[in-house]
């Protein structure tokens, strides 16, 4: 087993420890660990581990490790941010109406509104719960004043990308600023504290922070791009799901900032209907095609990328960073290898 | 003005501080700022107050201050466990589906079901953020955990009410558990975090944490009570408004514990239409009145407000509790004047 996975295995065990320790018998619970992907539907044990990719943990333990700091307070601090990113996805999907994630039925779609409102507010608060077990008070008063203000920003880029559902002049500025907050702040924030429990400095743990909000640009950009052009079979999304969607993604908002006005009335009147038809995805296709936008967002994700690896290498001499690095090119190989 | 009129000034104003102090132009805050009474849906300010009673915070406020303990703490735990208990109506005006609030629309009502989601997520995130700002690490870390302990059973509380709306055969035990995480609990760690902010003794505050919780059964079983029986030009609530959405409130599952099983049938009966007639509410009516539940209802919410009263006396000659005294007995005379 690799080192990646030897920690992925921590990490998921604490997670559960962790919900066990704040859960009890309630149903309430089952869907919280149905969301998590432990169990099915019923409460039984899955017999294949059905969550996400853990990576926000994972970047908060490994940069803790390579300073040698407490397993023990990486591992509840990566928790936390783990509950965090998963109160936000049962939420995002109640407000975005997505009925699955990870093919399966997402929370409300099984349980309703009303209990997927309470499952995420309980990992929400799950996420707080965990801090109470730091070893050091300043700890906990760091992570706490970090992980509220990074809620804080979370909150306002789902404020936002909610917004821009209902207006067609987004601007890529103000893109730009809603994926910081909704994405990238959370990595920045997982790293700034696996450092900072480590090793107690705010300022290196700021410079690791540039890294984690670099990285999570790069995140988001290339997760809008195997949106539109990712192989579906690697994916697991739907095949251009978010053109279908209507979403304004990395790309469209390029492209609206690309187009001649003509083009940029076309595009408005496809998302005007209500049911968009084959030849509205090929007019899209065709002018995102045109505008050279698929080129435009891989050389702008490729640039947060090398932002992000630039300071990996700055501290290279400093400490051990490898394990991260291989972590941030395998992501950067799987996204740039798997488009159709 | 009198002494409860000058805390309830205080809170109000800090409320706002710490508002502002972790808000930004960003519409989603004046959505907040609506909600919690200080502007109108334009955003702009009130002649009129239109917020709730801040009983959590005054009674929080009060017991700090009957043990002279730091004010500013107080009002920054009373300003906490306010924008927990908001954060909480507004998903619970979601989930309920609840379109009015205060005699105005409640916040999904006005900006869709999305946004409100993320209203009530923000107010949560306030909670904690408030709390960043206690004096003490130590006064800090039992916040955490209380605070986080209350917010989780508050979430049971809810699940509880909802999973309820399902079922017909919910039973007092079943009830009173409920009524105790969603309402009692909330009043039970405002009076507890307000004594020991100030006592820093655990053993006492827990004390007033059990005076709060059977205050806060009282409460609720009064609010039960006024939501068939009240006076609506007193309580602003619809006249039998309960009894026409089917809500599972004391007197019902009280009446449900009491009934023959033919009368139990019929209710069931009732629930089980998709709309109510003036015939089925006079039934219920009459079957409460031929069971005597209001006067099972009146001594139960009195029962719980003796052995609160009786905390008060307890303590009074070790500490002037003579403010808390006079707004219980102003709630205890309001609830029992107002019946029609």
């Amino acid at each position: 087993m690799d080192s990646l996975q030897k920690y992925l295995l921590l990490i998921e065990r604490r997670l559960q420890e962790n919900w066990e320790r704040f859960s009890n018998p309630l149903p309430l619970y089952l869907f919280s660990a149905y969301h998590m992907g432990w169990v099915d539907e019923s409460g039984n044990p899955l017999s294949e581990f059905k969550g996400g990719k853990r990576l926000r943990p994972l970047l908060c333990v490994l940069i803790n490790q390579a300073f040698n700091g407490s397993l023990d307070d990486a591992l509840n601090l990566a928790s936390s941010l783990e509950f965090l990113h998963n109160f936000s996805l049962v939420h995002d999907d109640i407000q975005d109406g997505d009925e699955k994630r990870h093919n399966r039925w997402t929370v409300w779609r099984l349980w309703g509104v009303p209990q997927a409102i309470n499952v995420g507010d309980s990992l929400f608060n799950l996420c707080f719960q965990v801090l109470t077990q730091l070893s050091s008070p300043l700890l906990q008063r760091i992570s706490l004043k970090e992980i509220t203000n990074t809620i804080q920003e979370l909150i306002e880029g789902q404020y936002l990308d909610i917004s821009f559902e209902k207006r067609n002049d987004v601007y890529l500025k103000e893109y730009m600023t809603m994926i910081e907050k909704k994405t990238a702040r959370l990595f920045a924030t997982s790293l700034f504290l696996g450092s900072f429990s480590a090793n107690y400095k705010e300022d290196i743990s700021r410079k690791f922070f540039e890294m984690g909000k670099n990285f999570g640009m790069f995140f988001q950009i290339a997760d809008d791009i195997m949106g539109i052009w990712g192989d579906s079979r690697k994916t697991g999304k739907t095949p251009l799901g978010d053109l279908w969607k209507k979403k304004k993604t990395f790309p469209i908002i390029c492209l609206l900032h690309e187009a001649s006005d003509k083009e940029r009335q076309k595009i408005y009147e496809i998302w005007n209907k209500s049911n968009l038809l084959e030849q509205d995805i090929s007019y899209i296709l065709q002018a995102l095609e045109r505008k050279r936008v698929k080129e435009i967002s891989f050389n702008t994700a490729k640039k947060f990328f090398e932002k992000s690896y630039k300071i990996i290498e700055e501290y290279e001499e400093l400490v051990d960073l490898s394990l991260i690095k291989e972590l941030f090119k395998n992501y950067y190989n799987l996204i740039f290898s798997s488009q159709s």
